[in-house]
């Protein structure tokens, strides 16, 4: 068992890494304080893990809101049955909203925790890899809107992140994979050495070697919470954490929620950027050929959809967070581990891959 | 001209009272910021004011959402129009969101700026009296649920509060009634020289006179921003301001929202807080009287509905958000000028109130 703490002073919380923490009743205890709770997870996940958790709620005032499956659920109206449960049942201010799911779940049950009645106690259970490494760490909640994606939100950050390995054992390919995007986006942010690690074990990471995944995770959550303790509500550098994202997320609103995994959208937007890093002369070709060789043995796609053509993903890119007073921010590389975000770039290296969706 | 300053540390801001202050571009300009601005309104005030608060926008990137009038809008579907708005119209982190309108247009626009790309830029300009002394001044926004007011919402702080006196010309009586409830309030919670220049100076203010307004405005924010910058979050002191809203609230729910003006129903809750506090032997009944008098002089009503029996008062009160752990708190007087919170009451007392609307 690892514990991380997240740095944000009166907001600081511990993230706990380890196999079999689903049945540490203390660890979910402390971190609820009052006298309810109200668990959110979905239909696939409940029948897997729901009663592990519920049986750590015994004396307190519990009910679990259980909502579809799918990236397509995170509107605004996926709310209504969490604050008709909230609200029938009489859960008061001291309440705590537990995430139980992946990162849609936690996305969700976050915000609902960040809003109800101005805002109550909120605890993450990740049961994805992608939710372990990266939306359970940050205070990042919200959902999409049909014109863009986390559009609707707010920062709330979790009293504690629960992370039990042993969920990933559930979790299927494709998910792991998307998972493993997130993973490798941390090694080109700003930790080369750990780029360096995942290409020789990305094949224990596949075979859910529990060592190697418990490594992987620890090491994500350390690198995404020295960002955002360092830059809590995204001023500044806590947008290098988007590499990959605004590509990617024009990918998940352009194909519509829920066809293309987060993951793997991130995973080609993270191919997009390098190559328009090497259009513009910042990266090496060889260290491009690197990246896409780690995405590729990780199964996850680098070539964008054809269905997207350059001007469509401009549209789409032009509703980014990061735009600012008209000017599209990227995060681009000046080698693996040595990501920046910047809105001074060739015009032609973006067209170069939104043009050339096979590029590179 | 009167500029007041409420002591949020990063998040301080001004308000500024006076005549004619919806043609101070500058002051709007210098709140904006960004190159971008979104004004939300309603069909009643956006004719009367709306073009005025354009005019200075000139060079600026700006459109207007115009909303239904009416509390029974503040839903979370109001929020479509405005949400749809900003991205429609790729308005970006930048933009500012200005509230032009009463609380309630005060309040969604608030919580959409709370919640839009997790947190945008808002300014207030409030124009009706309950507005200008009250929801404009501590950085609640929020909209309603079928089952709960301001259920769902966040704290966000306004960059500026401007308030043009000359807007309450155009209010209709029972408006400037309704705010004279929260103005009455603040003389009730810890200002006992300003309830007794109420009761001098009730009718110049029904008469709208611009010296009794603009003092009567000036005295009620610098109360409630002297006790929300002492307890931002509402954690303890906070509640004190919702003298007379647990009651208030139950009946604006149980009667429909936008069937009493939520003044009115602070007004009427207040003498019920107040006759409780007789039943309880805190307050004398020479104060009871008092306070029914001033807030019949302001024309609010005193009974409560006769459609909320007992039963249905309890049922309504139980889901307030002061509830904590299961006890219901309420804003009770130990005399004019000094309010407590407290969960240790006589129960006998809230029965003597709620069974019979017509007490005292």
């Amino acid at each position: 068992m690892k514990t991380l703490n997240v740095d944000l002073g009166a907001r600081s919380y511990p993230i706990t890494i380890g196999p079999g923490m689903l049945d540490d009743a203390d660890m979910l205890r402390e971190a609820i304080g009052g006298n309810s709770a109200v668990i959110v997870s979905n239909e696939t996940v409940a029948p897997l893990y729901l009663k592990r958790v519920e049986a750590h709620l015994k004396g307190l005032r519990h009910e679990a809101v259980v909502l579809p499956d799918g990236e397509a659920y995170k509107t605004l109206t996926i709310l209504d049955p969490i604050f008709n449960a909230l609200l029938k049942g009489h859960y008061d201010r001291n309440t705590t909203l537990i995430a139980l799911g992946g990162g849609v779940v936690g996305d969700i049950t976050g915000f609902a925790a960040a809003t109800y009645q101005r805002g109550v106690n909120f605890l993450q259970i990740p049961t994805t890899l992608l939710a372990q490494v990266d939306s359970s760490v940050g205070g990042k909640t919200g959902v999409n809107h049909p014109l863009g994606k986390n559009m609707i939100g707010a920062f709330h950050q979790p009293k504690a992140v629960i992370v039990d390995t042993e969920t990933l054992n559930t979790l299927p390919d494709r998910e792991l994979s998307a998972g493993l995007a997130e993973v490798i986006k941390y090694g080109l942010i700003n930790d080369a050495p750990f780029f360096d690690w995942l290409e020789h074990h990305i094949d224990d990471l596949l075979a859910r070697d529990p060592d190697a995944v418990t490594y992987a995770i620890e090491r994500s959550c350390a690198n995404k919470a020295q960002i955002v303790a360092a830059d809590e509500r995204e001023t500044g550098t806590r947008a290098l954490l988007n590499l990959g994202h605004t590509f990617g997320h024009a990918i998940e609103t352009g194909m519509g929620y829920g066809q293309w995994l987060h993951g793997e959208a991130v995973g080609c937007g993270m191919h997009m950027a390098a190559a328009m890093s090497v259009a513009q002369g910042w990266l090496e070709n060889g260290e491009l050929t690197r990246i896409d060789r780690l995405l590729a043995r990780a199964k996850l796609p680098v070539t964008p959809p054809l269905e997207l053509d350059a001007p469509r993903f401009r549209e789409l890119m032009s509703v980014d967070k990061k735009v600012l007073d008209g000017h599209l921010r990227l995060v681009l590389l000046h080698g693996i581990g040595r990501a920046v975000v910047t809105s001074e770039f060739d015009p032609a290296a973006l067209d170069f891959v939104l043009t050339r969706p096979d590029a590179a």
